[in-house]
């Protein structure tokens, strides 16, 4: 008999940081990948949009790749897609409304045609070479969200996706802790979960308490105009904003184009219920007074061309906000983008509207599993081998202790790194070897044509700016002819500079008479001395370091 | 009789943000200052070293300035003396542990000789013109904190600077509550109140709270050597580390150079008390085991060049941490700082380190006042008016809310705005008018010379780089007599955009052609239209617009 194969365990993405989740599982001539998320660029990726991972092992291995697993329809673990089916041509499996997520992204980016999408049901099976894979149900801030149950010749891995345990979540479907506790009284070879709150101790609330603070704020506020804003895809929130909006007898109308455009996904195949007459055209609002209104909005993050951004720079189109508005921003801060949303709350609070904000009510709950949650996932299913998956180093760490506490073997725990290869049987598990992996930035249409050295200069430009200087040069007797010539950007504001232009001028000539008496002639080298003179020159004068680029002719 | 004047309270900074904390108040022709702070750059000033307040109106009162009042000793009280002091020769009153901070800031600049600072003492009362100005203890998280009492021709101001209500402070001196209940009593017609932490319900904790938990972390890692990043000017802080330290029988090397620094200052005047024998140099670490050490250090923001972010980026001269080693982060991240933060967090676990973070463990608690205490101070001051300081519009305004609660008449509060001026006596208070007030930026040696559209220029060349074209063309001809060249700096990487690069070509050359057949000969149009038609070109070819310099030649 043949010794079986090992099964490989491949993070490109989602380990060490938070975003951009992809994991490779292979099995001899297959392969499966488990979501395909961006991540948000870094403070240090200037002017990137986007980051998604790398997928050479992907593209090097594509006759094998079997298909794409989705857990759930969140920008981390859909958004890569878009990038990656272009390189790979395979099926994408996942619930309805997350494909309905991805047939939305696929169609702005003209792939709509050329897309295999596979609708599942919680409880399915899917095939995918030697790969059995089983969608079960769970808990996160957005419907249809799944765990997975990886069967494979070697045994099976569960894989959390992003959770929690909501025992009253909106649709009524809790996490079906049952399969997963039979899943795991078979035997879990691998477990793989989410580490995103492993640092906080206790439960996560559950979804359905928003509506308690909800309801009170609606009552402290009946004669306000109520505007809420939510991330867009987290249908279950807008969805108790909809009825809280019913019950107090208002109209609900919506700004915000990812708002929009993900309520009528919802609308369209049954995940969200609203009453008929209920919603109206935001144009239409001028019709109603204020306490007969609610405004669903995106902008919760403070991103700047985001409705409620421009809502309090009053650069709405539609909507004006003042005395008699009350802003609820139903949800939290990502670490980064604090100071975005409290120069939103800022800017409220000057036109005279009352905001209501984390800080002061219990309007928003987070969607992923605190530690105890973790443990009785762990407790259900039991793992030989644990891999704590999406989140930064701490997130790991924390989540790896957990486990010790529940009992998982420290040696049988594997912390990652994104590109590392876990090899596992019935035998054992080791970490062996890695494979390409990193990040791909995406600017504009150029997908990776950023690197290192353009950030490095951007950086560079950001900080000090550039001065450019200008001169021809007589071939013959290596004298000016013209210029110099200072342009500069960014470094100091021309118009008040003149004595200080002048002087880089002065300091140009100087360097060049001097090239000239030593009868320098290369080109690079005239270039260079004039670089250095003049940079520490100007470091000298202003303790800045502007890029310094001559342009020297000869004419 | 002649009709007394208004008193004029005029904030120049501090209000609707956090930081360059400067008040003007003015009588007759008295001016005195309470404090004189700098603020860091938001992320939208690129490239700025730190921003103080634009002090046109001192500058043009210059002679009836008395004096500059300092709170205390924190960079947003005192950070911006070195530039004011240039431009006012005036003296400046703090207590000595305030002004030993001053001495040393000064210094550093070179001003050492010019300044005039007088030391107080609490209790101690100034007079300044028509000002009388009392000193009143304080606690805050530095030594030697005061409340000002400010008495004037038309009533007593009273300034609570920075503070909390400590009990049970490190130094044993609890904020002077029964001389403020006094002053209190005599009548207060205005309060300017610090509003940092109006948003928070309850308390905050004492300082020596702090105790308890370090105490705790020394026991349970007694085998470990043990790092402990905070805020340098948090000197009883410091002082607890040192205390417990000592009873668990561990020598302290101490890390950074404003750590030394402060620490020096505070032994040096007697604000800290350090065991014989316990402090090390840095560099004799290595004569001891691990379970004999503390490290103190700076870095507890995750500031880029800071001893604890050289330390986790195994970057640091003296010190390397691995297993073995806990390090606790005794602060809570500013806004904005919480990326930079977790980073270094994240390093120090992968180099093997326990970590011990605020979400884990009480090892940090807030110098300013809470919900509770702010309602202690105004039912102690009792004002007639009042002016919520320190603060970005948020906090000002649950601030103001609190001063309803506590019986302030609505229309007797004031939420101001950098240079408003408030005009106040006897018989009534109303802002009248408003002085320059702004931020003034400082890069490198230069203040105020990087203005709106140096920093528009640093963002454009951040997001998408810079493109310059050099061409020469014939005076005779305009013909094309050498280039165009292209030089690309953060837009992307010429080596692997060899076509792009060419296709810039063509376009310039197809541009400059079609305006010699036009027979366009003006300089400025010629450049305006290659800058477009490039400009249009790249943004449909990458959706980028990076600058466009173009530099045509005359030859």
């Amino acid at each position: 008999m043949f010794k079986k194969q090992k099964l490989k365990i491949i993070p490109l993405g989602g380990l060490d940081e938070i975003g951009k989740n992809l994991t490779v599982f292979e099995y001899g001539d297959d392969i499966m990948v488990v979501d395909c998320g961006l991540a948000f660029p870094d403070d240090e990726m200037l002017g990137v949009d986007l980051v998604i991972p790398d997928i050479t092992y992907l593209v090097k291995n594509m006759a094998k790749v079997r298909g794409i697993v989705i857990t759930h329809g969140h920008e981390d673990h859909i958004g890569a897609l878009p990038y990656v089916l272009r390189e790979l041509d395979c099926p994408v499996y996942g619930t309805r409304f997350t494909l309905g997520l991805v047939a939305g992204k696929l169609k702005e980016h003209g792939l709509a045609s050329k897309a295999k999408l596979k609708p599942v049901s919680h409880g399915d099976t899917i095939r995918l070479g030697e790969f059995k894979v089983e969608f079960i149900r769970s808990n996160h801030s957005i419907p249809d969200v799944s765990c997975l149950a990886i069967f494979t010749p070697v045994g099976t891995v569960f894989h959390t996706g992003d959770f929690k345990i909501d025992p009253t979540p909106i649709d009524g479907s809790m996490i079906d802790l049952a399969r997963i506790g039979e899943i795991g009284k078979q035997g879990v070879l691998v477990l793989m979960s989410d580490s995103t709150n492993a640092e906080r101790p206790g439960y996560t609330m559950s979804e359905s308490n928003v509506s308690i603070a909800f309801e009170e704020i609606f009552r402290a506020n009946s004669h306000q105009r109520i505007i809420v804003a939510t991330f867009a895809s987290n249908v279950h929130r807008v969805q108790q904003i909809i009825n809280c909006a019913h019950t107090y007898g208002r109209k609900v109308a919506v700004s915000g184009r990812s708002m929009l455009n993900i309520i009528s996904i919802a609308i369209e195949l049954g995940y969200m219920k609203v009453p008929k007459g209920l919603m109206i055209d935001i144009d239409e609002t001028t019709k109603y007074p204020p306490e007969k209104l609610v405004i669903i909005t995106t902008g919760s993050q403070g991103e700047t061309m985001s409705a409620l951004t421009r809502m309090a720079f009053s650069d709405h189109k539609k909507i004006s906000l003042g005395a008699g508005d009350t802003v609820l921003i139903s949800a939290t801060p990502i670490p980064g983008n604090e100071k975005s949303v409290f120069r939103v709350i800022n800017e409220l609070f000057k036109l005279g509207c009352e905001v209501i904000y984390e800080s002061l009510a219990e309007i928003h709950v987070s969607g992923h599993a605190c530690k105890e949650e973790l443990k009785v996932i762990m407790g259900l299913v039991k793992p030989k081998y644990f891999v704590p998956a999406h989140g930064e180093y701490r997130h790991l760490m924390r989540h790896a202790s957990i486990a010790g506490r529940m009992g998982v073997n420290k040696k049988n725990v594997f912390i990652m790194s994104n590109g590392q290869v876990l090899e596992v049987n019935e035998d054992g598990a080791k970490i062996n070897g890695s494979v390409p992996a990193g990040k791909v930035l995406v600017d504009g249409l150029g997908v990776g044509d950023v690197g290192n050295i353009v950030l490095r200069d951007r950086k560079h430009l950001a900080e000090d700016g550039i001065i450019l200087v200008v001169v021809a040069i007589s071939s013959d007797s290596r004298e000016i002819t013209s210029g110099p010539d200072v342009i500069s950007r960014g470094f100091v504001y021309m118009r008040e500079s003149e004595d200080l232009i002048e002087e880089i001028k002065s300091c140009t000539k100087r360097t060049l008479e001097d090239c000239r008496q030593k009868n320098m002639k290369d080109w690079n080298t005239l270039k260079a001395n004039v670089k250095n003179d003049l940079s520490e020159f100007l470091y000298e004068k202003t303790k800045r370091k502007p890029m310094i680029l001559p342009v020297i002719m000869e004419v």
